[in-house]
């Protein structure tokens, strides 16, 4: 028998009550026990809500109540939700989150504080919102070393691509269409800048290798410098354009992680992610590629995450599950400075100029180019290089492509 | 510490051997204690093979040991492999298999066996390769109610598939190229004609809706049947042809299983799935659709699985896990005689006959047809309203198509 309090009633914290509503004869015959929802701490009151009754205005109510075992927060941000979640375990109660936010930037810290009070803190659904890839991550590829993790990691920009890629939209107007359909806020800066994605490799990377990762370790770039003349040239070489985040181990052991767009070939299982879904690409020194594949976002596949969390905690009472990893430090990461790779680069420069520079090339073509516009495929070369021989040109983008 | 005996020195039984040697530091410091092989069971004797020394002959040293507490069968087949099986749980030892043969015909009552003496029985690579797919099904999916599992279940059916969509090969062409590869074995009867793929949604079925399902109750159709000339129908209309094992559970509670070609839209994820790899859906009421996808086979991949069994067994020595589900019955399935869909009909009489017969059909068309010959696509129908609208028809192929 297990109660729970959820933190934040807002789309995923209501998701949440409601697939514990939903599917709880099943969830109960599953853990061997009831799981029971018994507050809902928000500012608001919800007094139409089926859950009004339970909604709790302070913290400190669900803090001393020693029947509450399991503790959801779904408010976000690293501020009050670590507050939060610092006292809940002290109080000796397990987490369960969906904030990759407070996971990026204090996870380590909050997973020992948890160790310490003999709890479980776990975070499935902070990363690809439904798709199981925290526990596959840890469990599952338990015997391999793994070499890297690329994904599709925010849904947001996702769409905005597929749209521009698709429909021929303009990053603007592709960016307004997803604010229409609910799939990007009001301030969209998280998501189009990279923020987000950033976040999210930095769970992925630091359960992959077993450091924390910060997320100022992570060189970050968005899309808004995505235009539909690159769009075109990437088709015109058969790939497509994706917000990638990657972190890659070194032979020295030192991890390279980033954010970036990338070219992607078509026939590339991540070139066929399209609109808000989210893949997450697992390389591993015995299992190779394996991929995992869903809904990154969205109300239910979120909270059918936390849900299963939930279930697990409940399961695992008297053996708190540790899903963790170990401290951070300077020591971890290497910029992404050796990480060689073929460039796309568009610029206002004959092509002969940078043929000139970059050497052997692969000049791409596009209908209603202007005159003096010209994009290349470089051979594979890292970025230094590669600013070295253009620090005399004006670039226009200057993409990643993703080695074959 | 754990001590680990091998049963069968074959593909994946010397790959298991491998990996636990090659990932070894690693594999002790994520399960804090050694794992180490101890036996290998094998009629023959391997004088050159650097794990020589640990070959027997006699499954009774094995099994008398009590060193032992991990036993790894990679024997595959129903018979000697079941043996051994119910006597290593029946001394106390954890079984962890590779052998979809085993766990889809005799899979509960060995966990039953399992229980009773305390100790687990996981075969995470009895399905899918290396692919994580029975913990996330099972745990991170544990807060949904699952409505469909289906999937491309068989690396040498996709492969043979893949060579006669994008080479032009025919079955036969590509069925030797495949042996040549060493894709297909010597005789390929249990992947061209399904059955493989028919233990593996067993597996899966029985997993996501709790009772064991039987091959026997799973209708299963192979792909040799399939022509070059459906392989062109289908591209004709965006689709390609896939071998998918499906299981839906009904409203009723009862499950429709069955295994056969079906034409997928070219849109499809499923669709992008090529060569040897593997991909599987997985339907939740909250989690919308998720796909696992990778090598469905080979020897790293799949040792790979193996090994973190293994590793979840020595971790969770005093406290076995149970992945298992209950007991099958003829009230678990139902034939999939009412699972309607659309349906893609090749036969040699004329358009309008088959119009007159099918009513909304969309014609479809390929370069060098000949004369007389027509395919079309259906309205949704169940396959018992088909057949009885063809029954005066000699139809060439008929084949599902999978529902966008």
């Amino acid at each position: 028998m297990s109660k729970v309090a959820i933190l934040g009633f807002g789309v995923v914290g209501s998701g949440v009550a409601e697939v514990l509503k939903r599917n709880g004869a099943h969830i109960g015959e599953k853990v061997h026990g009831s799981v029971e929802l018994k507050y809902i701490l928000d500012l608001k009151d919800f007094p139409d809500s089926p859950f009004g009754e339970k909604i709790v205005h302070d913290f400190a109510v669900i803090e001393g109540d020693p029947e509450v075992d399991i503790v959801v927060e779904t408010i976000g941000g690293a501020r009050i939700a670590k507050e939060y979640t610092q006292r809940a375990l002290a109080a000796g109660k397990s987490v369960v989150t969906s904030n990759k936010e407070l996971v990026a930037k204090h996870g380590y810290e909050l997973m020992e504080l948890a160790r310490e009070h003999g709890v479980s803190y776990l975070y499935e659904a902070s990363v690809g919102g439904g798709i199981p890839i925290i526990r596959p991550l840890k469990q599952c590829l338990a015997a391999n070393e793994i070499t890297e993790v690329c994904g599709i990691l925010n849904g947001t920009t996702n769409y905005i691509l597929t749209r521009m890629i698709r429909a021929g939209l303009s990053f603007d107007a592709a960016l307004k269409e997803a604010q229409q359909n609910g799939y990007a806020e009001a301030d969209p800066t998280a998501d189009i800048e990279g923020h987000d994605a950033c976040r999210k490799i930095c769970i992925l990377a630091s359960l992959a290798f077993g450091r924390h990762i910060y997320p100022e370790q992570v060189p970050t770039a968005g899309i808004t410098g995505v235009t539909l003349s690159d769009v075109a040239y990437a088709d015109s070489c058969g790939r497509k354009i994706k917000l990638l985040g990657r972190a890659i181990r070194g032979e020295d052991g030192r991890i390279r992680a980033f954010v970036e767009p990338h070219l992607v070939r078509g026939e590339d299982p991540l070139a066929g992610v399209e609109d808000v879904f989210n893949a997450i690409t697992v390389r591993g020194n015995a299992i190779g590629d394996v991929m995992f594949y869903g809904r990154g976002a969205g109300k239910l596949p979120t909270a059918s995450a936390v849900v299963a969390d939930v279930m697990d905690a409940a399961r695992n009472k008297d053996r708190p599950k540790y899903i963790d990893w170990g401290p951070g430090g300077e020591d971890v990461t290497l910029p992404p400075d050796d990480v060689s790779s073929s460039w796309y680069v568009r610029a206002e420069v004959p092509a002969d100029r940078l043929r000139q520079l970059l050497g052997d090339v692969t000049l791409l073509a596009r209908a209603g180019a202007p005159g003096g516009e010209c994009a290349v495929l470089t051979a594979p070369m890292t970025r230094g290089e590669l600013d070295r021989r253009l620090s005399e040109v004006e670039t226009g983008s200057v993409f990643r492509v993703l080695e074959d």
